[in-house]
């Protein structure tokens, strides 16, 4: 038995046997113990934060993570950029007749290990077998709930004022990069990988040091332009970023000039834009760059009230230009 | 701009304006309207119950419901079983590339009335687009919250004792045999409907009226052979139920015979079995008939310490045989 079959999916014998030998096997805990068609988790003394997600990417192994390690981690990170603290998540497997069990045994583990990691249970879950052609291999749904202490600020784009500072936590467009770079076999660097990685602690060290951070937002799908835009639109106040100071690799650099993309609309899986007040910019910086996975981390421009609601970019040869909401495609699949 | 594209899934400007014209128009709420990466709900001062359950059906619209009542109907459902009372849902949609947008808004109002009706509201959501032939019309994905309050007793296989007493909330094997039918296009019986429906009201009832319940298990997938036969699982102990007093349409009856089909394995989507002390049986059973959509409700059989942790089945005929966990493929995609 090899490879998932419709009977799988069928609630049956081997549905049981699916569910003890894969899932079970990696997820085990008190919670998903239960075995009911919902799971009683204990009382919670604090705000409640959900958040929901559906990955369907392509490839679901990629350089740098998988969809499994993925779907935990942009959950997680989703909670964490609330200022909530990521506690259960649920998982909801949909799953082309014919994915091996090796694969999906991979990806199961994977995300075993990245909950584990953010000290993340996995309460319940559910999983449906779809024929051939229905899906593409698989595709998983993480919905997460943590807790939001009410010693944590309010978070939001309508606490913005002009002045404040915008922080990125590293390098822009490793993620999409490297998905059109496996996908399309492009094969232009074997150095491009993912960014997928949690970001709770990071969130977490950054709330330690700052009382006036006033935005959090991790920019995946259509980058960090589209999270300034949105971030802009429920300020009603205007960001300016400097090219110049945009962490960028040279590599991502490269295969973006290539193929005509900018790299302010690719997607990001493991980074964050803060915004704080100015006179505690620096102190943030400092404490995220201590964070493995923030050591790039740089001011890249501040909000500034010109009563025109825009993002806006100052060029390396000085000019100014409006960077707009995306419209269009994009990089389809890439979470 | 009738038809979903991949621009719809980019999360540029496409992707806003199909949240903001048909999500956001009928699920609107004061937590929606946080727009963040993640919904902060209130303090709850009770356990709390999670559950989720991905929705593949097809086709998506059938008599008696659609993909959207379903998808909110079947997580409320889940999370009623446990005793507990459904609070928020989150909704993540994977949607095919070509959908019609007349199509993707019948679903989405279904969705909001259903969610109303329960006094449920929809705290969170995600969309994706995959390219055509990458899914089938629409995926859904439902994970709920609700409290379950300190008062309400503990749900379990294994409190199951000798002599209590199963009912069956009304006919078996609607929904299975319905979707059979229209997406086969058998054309057997223009009265065959799903039983699609909401059975929170129904479960707050049966609570009220007795404090010896048992187990509350809706027999979705699998029919009410999987359900019973892990419940005998959890319990330990063995089920007899009498075909005699199974409640079955005899135009599902005919449809099975026909297709060969058992119909103690063809799924409901508005049925629950109860498992109550048999002191208590007629009480939960009366209360149970005045709910519209519980009035063939019948007590079906009982458990019985025969130390062999069996489901069987007394046949018309006198005899007795064993109702196994189903294997293979049974119906596919029916939720």
């Amino acid at each position: 038995m090899d490879i998932i079959t419709l009977s799988h999916g069928s609630g049956g014998k081997a549905t049981n046997k699916l569910i003890n030998d894969i899932f079970f096997k990696y997820f085990e805990n008190e919670y998903l113990n239960q075995k009911n068609d919902s799971t009683i988790l204990p009382k919670l003394n604090d705000k409640i934060a959900i958040s929901t997600d559906s990955f369907v990417i392509n490839p679901i192994f990629f350089k740098g993570g998988d969809i499994g390690k993925l779907s935990v981690c942009g959950t997680i990170n989703d909670i964490s950029m609330s200022g909530a603290i990521p506690l259960y998540i649920s998982v909801g497997f949909i799953i082309e007749e014919g994915l091996s069990f090796n694969e999906l045994e991979r990806v199961v583990k994977s995300m075993a290990e990245t909950a584990k990691k953010a000290n993340v249970k996995i309460v319940t879950g559910d999983t449906k077998v779809v024929e051939r052609g229905s899906c593409d291999k698989l595709y998983i749904n993480t919905t997460g709930i943590g807790i939001k202490k009410d010693t944590t600020p309010y978070l939001g784009g309508d606490t913005v004022k002009d002045g404040d500072k915008i922080i990125i936590s590293g390098t822009l467009g490793d993620h999409g990069i490297s998905i059109m770079n496996e996908r399309e076999n492009l094969n232009f660097s074997s150095n491009i990988k993912s960014d997928c990685c949690l970001l709770n602690e990071l969130i977490s060290d950054i709330l330690s040091v700052s009382n006036n951070i006033k935005v959090l937002r991790d920019p995946t799908r259509g980058g960090i332009a589209t999270t300034l835009n949105e971030i802009s639109e429920h300020s009603k106040i205007s960001m300016e970023i400097n090219e110049i100071d945009l962490p960028i690799k040279n590599e991502v650099k490269s295969v973006c000039d290539i193929l005509g993309l900018d790299p302010l609309y690719v997607a990001n899986e493991g980074k964050v834009v803060v915004i704080v007040d100015k006179e505690e910019a620096n102190k943030v910086l400092n404490i995220m760059k201590e964070n493995p996975v923030a050591k790039n981390s740089a001011i890249i421009g501040e909000a500034i009230n010109d009563g025109k609601n825009k993002v806006y970019l100052k060029t390396l040869i000085g000019g100014k230009r409006i960077v707009n909401m995306p419209e269009g495609e994009l990089l389809v699949r890439i979470c």
